[in-house]
């Protein structure tokens, strides 16, 4: 970015991606070149490295509240999702196995579900109420002696709503069949403690964590069967393959260790923040209407639509403002999102949607400054 | 490292990994934070890092003499070697396909292929001679009418034999059959323009080259039909799902870069030094049998082994020298290499097999030091 305002907006877009963290890039820094050693290597280089990888291993774990050797280093979000999935699918030994899944899902799970449907899984996708959540009777009912893995998001990326996953993690628990959860998003923002969510499996992507893009993980409960997704050496005990990506994996537990203590203090700060936000746009705009759950939702997330305005057309017309409409994933389409549509929004409602997610480095400044550009833009729209 | 000079010893595992270059390392930078938008995001954020991965793409397809647009970035070369063949073997839509592939590969084909023989493909693994090469004629009559990819190594990682890869990519297209090769190792090291080598995918890994761990690409040629490996949103021209590593690959970028037009000078720069290395050990420890093709090989690579000398003892009683004694890759196993084992080496003087590999940083001096200190290794084990 240049010192040019409008090459430097506010930034208001966290759920997309974050920035990494000052002490998230130092820890990082020495692992490029002093101590670049291969962790399978027996001499003082690949030691220091194995050493730094275990270490980050147990932060990532110490914020799950699971064993070092539940989490297993991938390169992100979509592989984890991906692996999730298909590493059930291929541990069955049959692609005459069960999904069930949710219309809102990342396209990391719905992609892959649609893909393993081709080689002939059978998949469920469970519809959303009209604040995008999931009903736990509805996982019961898709139950079928052959599902092979439920996977069920935490928190949705585009309106923030938390799924209620200990609910569902009960049921599937007594069925024996594993729950996955993509907690891309919820990690790092609200309690993500794999015992009380209860799940089997879990997704991290740094990204979303004040790591760098290219680094996740995936907690796998021990006992639970996953044949691996990249097979090869017998890095990360045999579950993923690939030299250790070092650097990225000493970053990830340095942003654990970061969002560990702060998460509850955090999350009140940005959900105060995000909630003056939302009455700044109320007063000075008007027309406001909320998407997604008001009160089971990510702290940092405010999707809202604003009557009779088109979203993409209101960022463009504030670029003071650096935000989405859809999820960034999605960036490019121009239809409307397909989790809006499922919450039952209406299309030509759901074009109007703008999502705003504030992270750490938000300051209350920021915020006014973007309510008021968001307001007179609607204005300006309005009056056209 | 500390300064005590066991904690830094001399470095020839330039084959297990490298540094990231302070080049490298400053044009990565400024991604973790200044520029931390997510590429898929249509703000000034978004579009400064969307435009750095093309920059990146462009130059790594500039070091193989290929289209930007054939060149994907994976998180490193054992997902690329994953893809090329799960993703050839999903594309031609049945488990009821062939893979022709050698005994000497890396553990993420051979390991891949043993997996997908447990779900019903076949796979003809090829020999090798006294030097580590295959003989194409062999890839010729492997081939069967339900062959979906050939998979052979540029230059093997262990004893650094190069493959007579265009003969092979020769046989093949007359079959109309993709070769894939993994060239994790040669890349950087020896010309590996895929036009000249004929290949049709081709496995590239960052930190063999300077770059960091954990970024990777796969090169595949227009027309080339591969189902993704990992599916989600549309990154990578929708073949291969997950917000991009923006850092990692504006690093790759950089290496491919840095490697390109000293290709010629550094290669014969260290073959020189390397030679100068076997002489010197030929001179004061005696009795060195050089593993490998003699003039075919990695221009950075030495594996050798000593009469009467475990090669695990030399380098435990030598600790001013960093090397291994198979590929790290598979560290930590006491069974002699089986790459050596493939070449007709007996195991008993398989085990005595030291792999020294030089690289950019190596100097004339570290060179005469490690010598010293091998040979006195040598004869200190001998008088035993």
């Amino acid at each position: 970015m240049g010192t040019d305002p409008r090459e430097t907006p506010i930034y208001l877009d966290y759920n997309a991606t974050t920035p990494v963290l000052p002490q998230v890039r130092d820890a990082l820094l020495p692992f490029l070149d002093t101590h670049f050693g291969n962790p399978s290597s027996d001499h003082p280089y690949g030691r220091a490295a194995a050493e730094a990888v275990q270490r980050a291993r147990q932060l990532v774990a110490d914020l799950l509240g699971c064993a070092a050797d539940e989490i297993v280093f991938t390169s992100g979000g979509s592989e984890s999702d991906n692996w999730a999935l298909v590493g059930r699918v291929w541990a069955a030994g049959s692609d005459r196995a069960h999904i069930i899944t949710t219309v809102v899902e990342h396209p990391a799970v719905l992609n892959t579900c649609r893909f393993l449907e081709r080689r002939g899984v059978a998949v469920t996708y469970l519809p959303v109420d009209g604040t995008g959540q999931v009903d736990p009777d509805d996982v019961r009912r898709a139950l079928r002696p052959e599902t092979v893995v439920v996977s069920v998001m935490h928190a949705n990326n585009e309106v923030g709503t938390l799924q209620p996953i200990a609910e569902i993690a009960a049921i599937c628990r007594q069925a024996g069949v594993p729950l996955h959860t993509d907690a891309a998003q919820s990690v790092g923002k609200v309690p993500t403690r794999v015992d009380d969510l209860g799940v089997d499996m879990l997704t991290i992507a740094g990204h979303k964590l004040y790591a760098p893009k290219g680094i996740g993980a995936l907690y796998v409960r021990r006992g639970t069967a996953l044949e691996p997704l990249i097979h090869g050496a017998g890095h990360e005990g045999g579950r993923r393959a690939g030299t250790e990506n070092v650097p990225w994996m000493v970053a990830l537990g340095a942003a654990a260790a970061l969002a560990h203590p702060t998460l509850e203090t955090e999350a009140a700060r940005q959900q105060a923040l995000r909630d003056r936000l939302q009455q700044l746009l109320e007063e000075k705009a008007g027309g406001v209407t909320l998407n997604g759950h008001p009160t089971d939702r990510l702290p940092n997330t405010l999707n809202v639509r604003f009557a009779g305005i088109d979203g993409n057309a209101l960022l463009t017309a504030v670029p003071e403002v650096a935000a989405s409409t859809g999820s960034a994933c999605h960036a490019g389409e121009t239809e409307p999102s397909a989790v809006l549509l499922a919450m039952g929004i209406p299309p030509a409602e759901a074009v109007g949607a703008v999502r705003l997610s504030l992270g750490r480095l938000t300051t209350e400044d920021e915020l006014e400054r973007a309510a008021e550009a968001l307001a007179a833009g609607v204005a300006r729209l309005r009056a056209r």
